[in-house]
């Protein structure tokens, strides 16, 4: 059971390069037996892991071959794959894959299925589950109330250490698989603290439980935002927490291990938001992804014309001056990546909470200020090289000058657009990047072209 | 003790603007005790919080009237505000406190100061305390061995649940604050399986400890990169897993709220250099945020230059027709942005290890059907639009044809390139985006004027 991580490169997790060989020639052969035995020694998360490397039509073969897939297979695959496969599977075998599973992880693997699959689903479950279940559909998308385990273990909060170790030792309470806390609520079921299970078990009997409660400790809404949530976590380094009903009644927990994974969904959704992908993983087909980019190239597109309408304006000067052609993308492109650093620290920090009110004048302030200095520094060089190549001082002044100009508007643009964005409501992974960008090839060809003509011609 | 997230946008968890404001004017009037109050009821990371939030100088004064910094404080605090701080602090101020701290927060707090702090540090720790952290420190940085806590909870394999009990209640075992599982190890220490402890709680007496074993268990060697080893978290939900040393022998222990902050700083760390800021935060200097971004401007500058060079070679047909230097910027800026969002998806799939030997080849014909098919689509739009504006439809004809070869090229580059990064042993976020917008730069500029000056000319 046991199982270092290997140092070769080449191995995912369990998954090595030679066990999906193996397994495709299996597929191969209709050798089920032999699927069954490679398979059978790795985690739920291996398995979704291999079939999300084959391709397709492997994919197609080896679900053919092999009826292993399970509720814990399925629970870990990527939407779209787990959406593939759910078309294709028998309603008696989806019926048994879901069964074993957890109300949480039933509505984690449910949620983003269509109408028809998700109804499938829910007729697989028993009458209590489906109840669960279709009451966690029920709260927001991106909830607490939707991501939170409803079976928790609480204890009146004035119990003691000795009474809850017995209670939870007596035989007729059942308690769920996985559980690291018990929740003190009040004589209206309202949570005032948590205790550690190892705190119970290191504590003298007669201990009341509100002596060895955790000092933090955080109650969310069931409406709150699970990107709120996760940040939590991560900030006040909870290992659980009780969601509460709007009128503060305990109705769930979550626990460390969902708020990891909400966390990392925040960040794959802010990394590929910030290079315009929406959304995207490796498993989606041609189609899918093509649709994906396309928004926000076309978006690009917009800009970019815009910027090639600013250098239209001065085309006479680039007649009379080639060398401006030659050398305005150096202005626009040190802008655009100006730009994306300040706005990418300013993205990071406004999701991490770290960017507010009450500094947001200091870091634009400092962003302004580093424009300028690496604006300077910059100019300098590059005024020197223009002068070099194309023999002209003058020339080598104007680069220098229309630099500096587009590194401050670089770092004032990236770091107010974001926040600014942000008090719209709107997500600045999302739309700052164009913005941005645009903003500095405007700047940038607008600068250096435009006091090219006033200074040269 | 209870607090809802507020809906208050300017809230940033537990510090509104209204507090820094309060403390700040405590600080002003020199009120200790007014601070005190405060600051009394917030968590410690909510502390540190606003003591980045306030600049420079106001943190100075506020260091100076209210003397309350902690070691829990400290150990929130962002790198470089932390060594400000302790710089400031009287040695028996610092002494007093790091001594409360776990051994494995005091590595964090001391491993990235100076010599001279860290020896501060060290010298105020006690004999047993220290031997264990000088330890900790002698494991590579960013090594599972740096980042374990020593405190394990263990058990001969063979016990059962009530021999367990007994020993986890008995009054001469001392058990560390926090745990949630204990690791069975076998007669030579090395670790063969954990139990929860509320699986422990929830079975019978006479149960063997092995019977109610987690199915999904994982040791990490002390020199596995942290970075794998909060990826493996995540894979496969784990909540702590022993470390062994390298006769796999259990020296210490991993739990998820370390693994949490070690994927969030994986995360931090993949989306800054992806946007050239090496690390970065909103508590830097001027000087040292400067000092971070100068290296990937300079080499944007190069790879600018490089384009220009480029562009130079065709400065004749640029001059014969002064449009190819109005449009050659929008073939370079697509190519940019397409390349940018293979890119991401890529590093961040290799991240993931979603993206492996056994998929690559799928992936990069992907990424170069979709540049096609992007590249078509926006060439029809992008060819009309030149005709348009300028009347030539050879010139729509050239652009159409430079978009669709510099959006292929962008996906094959945005793909290919991180994963040879990766096989050369350099992280592909750090230096993908410099080789992928080079490409796509040189290609775009080439293809476009080099189609124009055998078409057009």
């Amino acid at each position: 059971m046991t199982e270092h991580l290997d140092e070769n490169e080449d191995e995912a997790f369990g998954v090595t390069e030679t066990l999906v060989d193996e397994v495709l020639e299996a597929v191969e052969a209709g050798d089920a037996a032999q699927i069954d035995q490679l398979l059978d020694p790795l985690h739920p998360a291996d398995i979704a892991h291999l079939i999300e490397q084959v391709d397709a039509s492997e994919r197609r073969d080896l679900l053919n071959v092999w009826n292993g897939i399970d509720g814990d297979i399925l629970s870990e695959l990527d939407d779209g794959i787990r959406e593939e496969i759910i078309e294709n599977l028998a309603p008696s075998q989806l019926a048994e894959a879901v069964r074993d599973l957890e109300s949480d992880d039933v509505v984690d693997l449910v949620e983003y299925l269509d109408e028809e699959q998700q109804e499938a689903v829910l007729g697989a479950l028993e009458g209590a589950d489906r109840v669960v279940v279709e009451k966690a559909l029920a709260y927001p998308e991106e909830s607490a109330g939707r991501h939170m385990q409803v079976e928790v273990v609480q204890a009146p909060e004035h119990w003691t250490v000795g009474q809850m170790i017995d209670y939870l030792r007596s035989e007729d309470v059942e308690l769920p698989d996985q559980f690291y806390h018990v929740i003190l609520v009040d004589a209206r079921i309202k949570p005032v603290a948590y205790v550690t299970l190892g705190r119970v078990l290191s504590a003298r009997r007669d201990t009341p439980l509100r002596d060895i409660a955790e000092e933090s400790f955080r109650t969310f809404n069931i409406e709150d935002p699970v990107g709120d949530v996760a940040h939590a976590f991560n900030h006040y380094h909870l290992i659980s927490a009780p969601v509460v009903d709007n009128d503060d009644r305990l109705v769930g927990v979550i626990t460390i291990d969902d708020a990891m994974i909400l966390l990392d969904e925040e960040h794959e959704e802010d990394i590929l938001r910030l290079a315009g992908v929406g959304e995207g993983s490796l498993t989606d087909t041609v189609i899918e992804t093509t649709k994906q980019r396309m928004p926000w190239l076309a978006v690009n597109l917009v800009t970019a014309v815009l910027a090639s309408g600013v250098i239209g304006l001065f085309e006479d000067a680039i007649s009379a001056i080639v060398a401006l052609a030659v050398l305005m993308p150096i202005v626009a492109s040190m802008g655009g990546n100006a730009g994306t650093q300040s706005l990418t620290v300013a993205v990071r920090a406004i999701a991490t909470r770290a960017l507010t009110g009450s500094n947001v004048w200091r870091v634009i302030r400092r962003e302004l200020l580093v424009g300028a200095v690496n604006g300077v520094l910059f100019a300098v060089v590059l005024g020197i090289f223009g002068f070099a190549w194309f023999g002209s001082p003058m020339l080598g002044v104007v680069l220098a000058a229309a630099m500096i100009i587009n590194l401050v508007v670089a770092g004032l643009a990236g770091t107010g657009i974001p926040v600014i964005l942000e008090k719209l409501g709107i997500d600045p992974a999302l739309a700052s990047g164009a913005f941005v960008t645009t903003m500095t090839d405007v700047v940038g060809f607008f600068a250096f072209l435009g006091l090219a003509s006033v200074v040269l011609l």
